[in-house]
């Protein structure tokens, strides 16, 4: 199948490009490096040293004897997008290509209008050109399970059935995010589930836990193929940047009670998802949710995982509870559905089998991590003003 | 009380400048003329001719011995909204100043995105600079009925209480609107649930019904202070566009069979319910919804009450059913709740009380509205690419 990418240069979008082109899948991608950017600056790198695509994409045709097709240009750009799918013709297309840093949304006015913009832009974008272009293909967008937030209810996939004052329907579930960055997914959900309605396209919207990981099949192949990982305060995810943390004797910063609970996923099982997406389309005009993670924990149990396998290495780990810099609930009720994909055929791995490995991989970049450990303690504070009006 | 209204030139934000400042308060707003280009734009004008603002200012003046503050500039500028709440230090601020045609929103991308960037820019500054500069101030935004949709269940005031296997929560009632306008303004009560959530913000989110109605009690103090009225297929809602068509003796356009269902609100109780949200604010922190109409009518309702008010007049009237260019169930369940802003105090106007007197205000423009007929019929398709797939 012809599968487009879009934010291919990305911690996700590199490993998956390579997953689908291994596999007999033709893939193309976009990117503007933004993710490169937006990391410097905030003041971090990645972990991992990654290399330019020209680089990647070289050293995959190499390894593999595939070529992928790259696309540089701004999703914002209609033409842009217009002509990447007139030139790829596009079966599928993943939309990776937004600003996923909720801390990153919450810095300024600036920050919140570029991801808002930006990420709601690119999606009306690639929405009116699969609409013109290839009304046939299949939009697999990525969503968040921060979406939802924390309701007081089990989450479903997408839709719940709900009897209210005697009648009944099948309903989006509520969204109640936590953050402008979320907020921005949950514009491009109501979005594209209108043009599913209106335009007859066919879309799966993938709500992803968390994601952590520091390989893939592929990116182990040629360490020219390794992907991004970012362990700072905005742009790193909670397992990856305890990992690091524990990596260089920084203490696992955990906010507030550490209760609260998400869901989480690894890396290679989210490629995974994703193929099963692709290759299981919707009906034209459905909008379909598949949650997509495989595990639930409470960022205090990942602490505590994190420093056990740092431990069995032999490392010291102290875990620090730090002034939540976010409004959220500590302690929560918690419980999604993650059956759909399951159903497909995926079949998860356990997060505590893979931080030893992560951990390993990542004593190589000790050196690098510890250059940027200023990056790593929050700075962002969700109710700033809020704070400064009450005292 | 010192109200700010965003949007201060357009149908309803003129005539709540002066009936708020006709009432005591201090009033200031902003406007970019957005409203009169737009309708420009689509080859219309307003039936009853409307004065360039400061001759509207003047005239209040002359009237009422009020002055009114007014700033010319664009919401998207975050400095411009900055500057004006560091000038007129607003207490409360509502916010009508957004693109608020569907068909409008569905033209083509150009303006899809120029409706949800134009919107959610201009409230995530309005939020950023209330937060800032006056924190205690009580944000009244202007949602629709339409962000709703129309689901199989009652649909109550923002908030429902939902069991959901075997546990509770009171959980946003879900949004389901059937335009990009329409989503733009779930996204923007999506942005401002969280910022009342993260900086204790106040808002009121007045989700109201079509509002229909040429004057209020101050509009009539003199020719200079009447305000817009539109009827063109793209700005003209439906009410206000078939008393038009029934003057002009152009068929009463029914879009498909009419049995559409939606909330409807006279002009003067616009007014009134914002009054009324105003003056009774909500806790620091606390985001909540009224339901602003007072009734509930079919399209084909409507077009036989306008039949009947116009032929009282001696007006033949023809009703014709036209293809649907949108997409939208026809016939369908509604029922809404609206008990909050009656609780408060509002005294509802009938629409079968009004027609006749909007007709005989409308009567006097005729010339006006006959030679803009060509603008009436509906010509945005919400669905035009699906049709070419199947053709």
């Amino acid at each position: 199948m012809r599968v487009f990418i879009a934010g291919m240069d990305g911690y996700i979008g590199w490993p998956l490009a390579m997953y689908l082109a291994s596999r007999g899948h033709e893939v193309g991608g976009a990117d503007l490096f933004f993710r490169r950017a937006w990391v410097e600056e905030v003041g971090s790198w990645s972990a991992i040293p990654i290399r330019p695509i020209e680089e990647r994409l070289e050293a995959f045709e190499e390894a593999f004897g595939k070529q992928i097709a790259f696309f540089e240009g701004d999703l914002r750009n209609s033409d842009f997008v217009h002509g990447c799918f007139e030139s790829f013709r596009p079966e599928a297309i993943v939309h990776l290509g937004e600003q996923p840093s909720a801390p990153y949304s919450m810095i300024d006015l600036e920050r919140t209008t570029f991801t808002q913009l930006n990420n709601v832009q690119g999606t009306l974008n690639i929405l009116y050109a699969l609409r013109a272009i290839c009304p046939e293909a299949h939009l697999v967008k990525l969503g968040t399970m921060g979406e939802y937030g924390t309701p007081n209810v089990p989450i479903p996939e997408g839709f719940f059935e709900v009897e209210y004052r005697g009648r009944k329907d099948t309903l989006p579930f509520p969204r109640q995010p936590g953050s402008f960055y979320h907020l921005s997914k949950v514009h491009d959900s109501h979005n594209i589930m209108l043009a599913c309605k209106i335009w007859g396209i066919r879309s799966t919207d993938l709500m992803q836990g968390v994601v952590y990981g520091t390989w893939t099949d592929e990116t182990q192949a040629d360490e020219r193929l390794v992907t991004r990982f970012d362990f700072d305060g905005v742009f790193g995810t909670v397992v990856n940047r305890f990992c690091v943390q524990a990596d260089i004797g920084y203490p696992l910063s955990v906010y507030g009670t550490g209760g609260q609970t998400r869901g989480y996923i690894n890396l290679r099982d989210s490629l995974r998802c994703m193929e099963l997406a692709i290759e299981n389309p919707p009906e034209r005009g459905e909008y379909r949710v598949f949650n997509q993670f495989t595990e639930i924990f409470s960022v205090r149990k990942i602490a505590e995982n994190v420093k056990e396998a740092a431990e069995r290495l032999g490392i010291r780990v102290h875990i620090d509870h730090l002034e939540n810099p976010r409004v959220e609930l500590e302690e929560h009720f918690y419980e999604a559905d993650n059956r759909r994909l399951l159903d497909l055929g995926l079949e998860p791995h356990k997060m505590v089998g893979a931080l030893e490995g992560m951990l390993k991989d990542l004593m190589i970049y000790r050196e690098r991590e510890a250059a940027r450990e200023d990056a790593i303690a929050p700075n962002v504070w969700w109710s700033r003003v809020l704070e400064r009006a009450s005292d």
